[in-house]
C-alpha cells in the first residue's frame, strides 16, 4: 500500500476504485485503466491522418461514452465532433458541450423523437439517421412542435444487414421528403459498413467496401441527378477507415476503438499482414485485475469475469504475457492457466477486453494511468444510456 | 403515448425508463421489465421448498443486485439473508439493511480485506471465503484492527474449478487456523458447484452433485473427527438445490436464477425431462425492446444490442412468439428474422436474455409491471459493484 494514504479518510472503493496521485498497484479491481500516453498517441495518429487526407472526423462516442475522451479527441485530434447510437448518448454529449452530434441509428419512438427534437436548444447541431419515409413526418412533426431543426442522414445499408436502405431510388424518396419538411434539413448519408470491420483479412475487408463504395457513389449520383447535394457523406471504422478516406465519395469517417483497441480488432491484419495492434494501433484500454485464488497448482483465479467485461467477441487477453493465459470466464471469475505456477495470489494484470465498446459499458470509471501513477478519473459519462 | 403523462414535466428517459402509473407500452426501451406477478410466485414457491426441507436459503444477491428484491425473498420466500461476489456489493446490501451476508468468495487484496473488516460495524453479519491458511492472518488482523468479527467458510472446490480447497486435509488446516484466529468465527463450508447447473440432463447433474455431496461429507466427517463442528454447510443453486437439499449434509442454499429464470437455465431440464421454465420457474426477467427499422423485408431491427445485455450463454429468445426470432447482436443492434413481415415498426417485445446475472449489470433500473401497468421501479443497486 501506498502510504501516503488512508484508506479510512479516503474511503477508495466505496465509489471509486482509485484516486489520482495513488501508484497503479494500489487501484482496487477489477476496474478499468487507460494507459494515457498510448491513448493520446492514438487519438494525434488518427487525427493527423484525418487532416493528410482531408477527412473530417467524427468520433464514434458509442465506443467509450465519455465526454472527456471525446473532448481530448477535438482538442488532440482535430475531432468535428461525435456520433452516438442513442437519444439517451446524444442528451450526455450535448450536455457535456459537444457541439456537432450524429444520432448514427434510427429513432422511432415517439418519446425518444420527442426527446431528440429538444436536444439542439441545449446548443448542438444534431443530426439522425433516417431509412424511412413514415419518420421523416414523425420527426418534422417534433421539431416543429420544440421549435428546432434536425439534420437528417439518409441511412444506405451497404453491407453490415441492419438498419439502412438498400437502393438509390429509396434514397433519393427519403431525401426528397427530407427536404420538403418543416424542421429538418438534409445533411447526407450515413453509410457504415460494420459487418467488415473485424475480417483478419485486408483483401478480404476491400472487397466488402469496394461494394459499399459504390452503391454510395450511386446513391450520391443519384441524388444530384435530382439536383440535391450531398454536404456530408460519412462512414468508416478502425478497420476501414483507408478505404473510404481513398473512396473520393466519403468526406466524413466515424472510428472509434482506433482509440482504445481490443483483442479481436487487434487480430485484423494490416495491407502488410501485420496485426493492426502491433504498429497501426497502440493497446490503451486495459481491465486490471488482481489474482485472489491460487489453491490449485496450475491454475490462477481473478476477479475479472462476466461483469466487469463482454465476452461477445472472445475471451480477454493477458497484455504482455505468453506465460500464463485466460482460459475460462464466469460471473466473477476468471480462470488463467499458469502451468508453472509463476503468479502470485495478490498479483495485478492487466488484460485487453475482446471486445472495448460493451466492456467500457459496465464500469462507472476510466482510471488514467502514466508512469505508474494515477492521473486522473473519468466518468464513463454515458454508461448505460441505452434508450 | 398515454396521454396523463408530459414527458416534458416528466423528463421520462433522462433518469429512468418509466413511472408509477404508466402504461407497459409507453416504457422507454431497452430496458428491463420484471413480471412482478411471476417474480412473486417464483420466490414464494423456492421459500415453501426451503422450508418444507428445513433448509435455510440464503439468497444469491449478485444475480439481482437489488436490495428491494433481497427484502422481498426475504419477507415472501422466508430467505435468510443473502450471498454475493464482491466486498462492493456487500457494501450496498449491509447499508441497505441485510442482517446476514456473505461474501462466496475470496477476498485477499490489503484495501478489500480492510473495507470488508469494517462491515460488521453497519449492523450485518459478514462471513467470508477462505481457500488459504495465509489468507486467515490478513482477516485476523483486519477485524483486530477495526474491533469487528468476522464470519469464515472453508472453501471446498467441489467440481467448479475455480476458488477452493480439494483435500479434507486442507479444509481442517484452515478450519484450525481460524478457530484459533482472533477476530475470526469458524462458520463452516462453502461448496457450490457452479459449473454443472447449466447442464441438460438431470441425471448429468446429479452425477456431479453425488461427487460434490461425498467430498462435502467426507471434510465435514474430518473436522468432525476434530473435534470442530460444521454450523452450516452452504451450496446449491437453480439446477441443484434438490440434490443438495436431500443430500443430509448440507443445511443451506443459495439459489439466485429461480426468481428471474432466463434462457440458458431455462433450457434444462427436471428429472421428467421437461423443461424447467415449463412448470418449475416462470420467466419473470425480460428485456422490454422495440423494432426501430424494417428496411428489410424480412428483417426487423430492435434496438437491444450488446449494451443492453450479455449473450456469453447465447442469445436472447423473444418470449411467447414462434413467428420472429432474434439471430445476431451487435453494440446498439437486434437482427430479427421476421419472414412473413409481421412485425410492425414501433412494436415492443419481450426478450428473455441468455443469461440473466451480467445482463442485470449493464442496467440501471428494474421496471416492476403488474396487468400492464408499472407498478414500481427499484435500482439495481449493485450495479457495477464489481471491486
Amino acid at each position: 500500500m501506498n502510504k501516503q494514504f488512508n484508506l479510512d479518510d479516503l474511503q477508495v472503493g466505496y465509489d471509486v476504485p482509485a484516486l489520482p496521485g495513488m501508484d497503479e498497484s494500489d487501484i482496487q479491481t477489477p476496474c478499468l485503466v487507460l494507459d494515457l500516453d498510448a491513448l493520446e498517441r492514438n487519438i494525434r495518429k488518427m487525427g493527423d491522418y484525418a487532416r493528410a487526407h482531408g477527412m473530417r472526423h467524427r468520433v464514434h462516442g458509442k465506443m467509450h461514452k465519455s465526454v472527456d475522451i471525446a473532448k481530448l479527441q477535438e482538442r488532440l485530434g482535430g475531432a468535428i465532433g461525435v456520433c452516438c447510437q442513442k437519444v439517451s448518448e446524444a442528451e450526455v454529449f450535448a450536455r457535456g458541450g459537444i457541439d456537432d452530434i450524429l444520432v448514427s441509428n434510427q429513432v422511432r419512438d415517439p418519446a425518444k423523437i420527442d426527446r431528440l427534437a429538444q436536444l439542439p436548444n441545449l446548443g448542438s447541431g444534431i443530426i439522425v439517421c433516417v431509412d424511412d419515409v413514415d419518420n421523416v413526418a414523425e420527426l418534422s412533426a417534433a421539431a416543429q412542435r420544440h421549435g428546432t431543426n434536425l439534420g437528417a442522414f439518409v441511412e444506405i445499408d451497404c453491407g453490415a444487414g441492419r438498419c439502412g436502405v438498400t437502393s438509390t431510388s429509396a434514397v433519393v424518396e427519403i431525401a426528397k421528403a427530407v427536404q420538403k419538411a418543416p424542421g429538418l434539413s438534409f445533411r447526407g448519408i450515413q453509410a457504415y459498413q460494420g459487418a467488415m470491420q473485424h475480417m483478419d483479412s485486408y483483401s478480404d475487408r476491400k472487397a466488402k467496401l469496394d461494394v459499399a463504395i459504390a452503391m454510395v457513389r450511386d446513391a450520391v449520383d443519384g441524388l444530384k441527378a435530382e439536383g440535391i447535394d450531398c454536404e456530408l457523406v460519412s462512414g468508416g471504422g478502425t478497420g476501414s477507415y483507408y478505404f473510404e478516406s481513398n473512396s473520393g465519395v466519403y468526406n466524413e469517417l466515424q472510428c472509434g476503438s482506433y482509440a482504445f483497441m481490443d483483442a479481436d480488432y487487434g487480430r485484423i491484419l494490416d495491407k502488410d499482414g501485420k496485426r493492426i495492434d502491433q504498429g497501426e494501433w497502440e493497446n490503451a484500454f486495459f481491465i486490471l485485475t488482481q489474482v485472489m485464488s491460487h489453491a490449485k497448482a496450475d491454475k490462477a483465479i481473478c476477479d475479472a469475469g462476466l461483469k466487469a467485461q463482454s465476452v461477445d467477441s472472445g475471451l480477454p487477453v493477458i497484455h504482455g504475457r505468453d506465460d500464463v493465459k485466460y482460459v475460462k470466464c464466469s460471473d466473477e471469475h476468471g480462470v488463467i492457466e499458469d502451468p508453472d505456477g509463476v503468479l502470485k495470489v495478490g498479483e495485478k494484470l492487466r488484460l485487453v477486453p475482446g471486445h472495448c465498446d460493451p466492456t467500457a459499458n459496465v464500469h462507472d470509471w476510466y482510471v488514467g494511468v502514466r508512469n505508474g501513477k494515477v492521473e486522473t478519473l473519468w466518468p464513463v459519462s454515458a454508461r448505460g444510456k441505452a434508450y
